[in-house]
């Protein structure tokens, strides 16, 4: 199968080594996930909520970015699948020290680390890390810059697959700052992977991608006329940072215009379903109605990320064991 | 027995299903946590100090204030009982980004936390905390305001069984800040509910409750007098604020007049136990020879605490897996 | 074996109590440390990696300076034989409320904590708190001013001697901060203890040691003198706070006379091998090409350093238990 060859997440054989981005997978490989994750979520019902699939590996998470929320469920994935668990805290550590990161990699290396859990402000930061990591170790990408979020975009699909059973024919749309939302181009790709093809983005011209752009979707600036007789409303969302840019008045404002009303969800299809991927600016993005509405299955996705993070990592270790012919090649001299 | 239907912390039957203030309880509730606490203590005592009554389960801390010491206690009561332990870092988290504190906690139950233990500045947080929660999941109340710390009296309970084998007839004696301590306001509950008739309240008049008080305890501002023919002393630990605030004067003239010394425990029954909360402020509250003196049972509160904590945590996860008859309801669209 | 009775570290019986210090310990002492490590150092290549040696056992660190690389090895090496593990940070502790350090030592005796790791900025600290520890309670210096790292320097001759096979008729030289560094100090005790005779120490006459002193050692000015003939170059880190003192002109200065470059290495034997304690400063102590050379053992350091430490733990985990007769006496009133 040389057309994995040159994927930095697959071996030859099209196993998944590491989890770096939605962007060439296939359709298989999303739902071998999503199945996995069907099995773990069982686990959570047992009054033992552990299985010993990790036993004996290290998991360390190596956040740039505070994100307690996804570190956190990083955290309980893990330790649901018995693995031992190290959290690198980047400010105290090496790096900054001035120990280049590559260093700090090598030397986690060194420890017996088994795989990492990496986020980062900058675009591209688990794919250089991946290049770098030596073989045997996996990365899971939990976030870089506007980039990508994979393991969220995962965790969305099992959302939909479990209320909407599948994904032909749905009608989709992602409402908010798409322009720089690593959730939206992770769903993106994940939705059309999937098999969705009427895809929405629904924002600001601001916040929306330019004219001419390749994305397999349309865009729409009024709120109502995007989540026309959609199946699925995916919010974001909103980041103050947009606002100190000029990018959108203020807040209000924004809420005026496109936040997620009892109103305007009449124009979805009543059964539609309402994400977001947290944490949400109630009165911002959404009104509090509707965040604990009917239609809204945010604590749901809230749910189903830690089995979905369980299934990754244990997709990703499973890969690893079975390539590492030679471990520890670097040090033996 | 509906006479409990009310009480948040309490079943139809009875059961403590959260553990937030001693108020509330009977003696009977209070004696099966210190028998229990018994069973635990030989845990230490073996060479793998673990239990697997909490295996698989989650425990996560919620601490709105640091209290190392505290949180240190509920993390090897937890590890003990073979708990999954995840500690929220409430200044770095999504409420630090404006998420409520109830979207906070939807989320982490939506993780399925079986039991948060909830650290925080306000009176009532534990309480308001209890009465959103999901059915299921056990609050522990580790400390709210000036209002409730029902764990640490429930060490000092242990503790004084431990040496003085029953309460009736004892005399005991709280010295210090009793009007702005949750600890005293804890152990006043609990030492009343034990069956204790001769509770006195000491310390300068700025710090004790006001004339017309209900509390089933006499009033002293004169040290020794209060503390004549104790069976039990208990300092408070002198918090700065107070001088700052005007209260008192400064730490010298408290010492001079309320210190714990040598000479002043002679009015106490020669077999008189000395107990805080620590940690212990010496040459304040406290002197060096007293707080390391024969009388001193400190360390022996801080070594029973963490048994009681066991006996705490394992109580109300015994009732939450009993009435959990449908598991995760809000989850079931 | 009286000639030990004296020995803060060992007992009686010569046996390893605590782990503080390299001088004192005879050559036996090192190699049975070494010996064991080897055993571990198969943990890591077994699907688990986990031992039970210290299941229900707690460890506590309790690091006064910032040293993530160091504790996340001694929290590995803990998790990799069973431990339950705790993290103290000072800072936020009660010893930051006020509390003496040997309150809080005794509190966290008193849960019941078998053995605590110590990291402190001033020399003799692991030490002093050693002598005021509870019987039963081993403790462990990861650090201590400038004065001791003896788990680094043991990983130091676990390295040697994996490459080395024998420590008789070697040349070593420590090049850089000799006079503020820790490492060296330890590396000098066990290097003396395993039979090198021929040892250099390299540096600017400001970071050698004075003249008259008592060392087993050669001081050298010239590094490429100093290095001569050697099988073993160990690096020391530039510490920045030695140029705000003036006692080394800055960065560049360094680099062009004692920074470790290809060039500089031929002087050395043509199978030597290169160690740093790390984290490297690239471009100040060592250049780039040879940190990521075929001589550079660093990364082998910090592999072996896991299983190192989990041989210190263990050995003085079992002295301890075997001279626990009377289990927390200080608690049986």
């Amino acid at each position: 199968m040389t057309e994995h060859r040159s994927d930095p997440q697959l071996t030859d054989a099209g196993l998944l080594r590491h989890f770096l981005t939605i962007d060439g997978l296939s359709r298989q490989h999303l739902t071998d996930i999503l199945n996995l994750a069907d099995s773990f979520l069982n686990v959570e019902d047992r009054t033992i909520k552990k299985v010993p699939l990790l036993r004996g590996k290290t998991v360390a998470t190596l956040f740039f970015e505070n994100s307690t929320r996804t570190r956190t469920t990083f955290d309980l994935a893990s330790k649901r699948l018995s693995a031992d668990l190290i959290h690198i805290n980047i400010n105290t550590s090496s790096t900054a020290k001035g120990e280049t990161l590559i260093d700090t990699l090598r030397n986690l290396e060194a420890m017996a680390v088994d795989m990492f859990v990496v986020r980062h402000g900058a675009s591209g930061a688990a794919h250089f890390i991946a290049n770098k990591v030596s073989p045997g170790i996996g990365i899971i990408n939990a976030g870089d810059g506007c980039h990508s979020h994979p393991t969220q975009a995962m965790l969305d699909m099992y959302t939909i697959r479990h209320f909407k059973k599948q994904f032909t024919g749905l009608k989709v749309a992602i409402v908010g700052d798409i322009m720089h939302s690593r959730v939206a181009r992770s769903q993106i790709h994940a939705l059309s992977c999937m098999g969705v093809t009427d895809l929405r983005l629904v924002g600001p011209q601001t916040l929306l991608p330019k004219k001419g752009h390749l994305w397999p979707a349309t865009l729409f600036t009024n709120v109502e006329e995007g989540i026309t007789d959609c199946d699925v409303v995916i919010l974001l969302r909103l980041q103050k940072e947009r606002m100190v840019a000029g990018l959108i008045p203020n807040e209000h404002e924004y809420f005026r215009y496109y936040g997620m009303t009892k109103e305007r969800m009449l124009h979805a299809k009543p059964d539609a379903i309402l994400m977001h991927p947290g944490p949400i600016n109630r009165g911002v993005e959404i009104d509090s109605r509707v965040a604990d509405g009917k239609q809204s299955v945010i604590l749901d996705q809230t749910h189903y990320g830690i089995a979905i993070r369980m299934a990754i990592l244990s997709s990703v270790m499973d890969t690893q064991v079975k390539t590492r012919q030679s471990r520890r090649i670097g040090y033996e001299h």
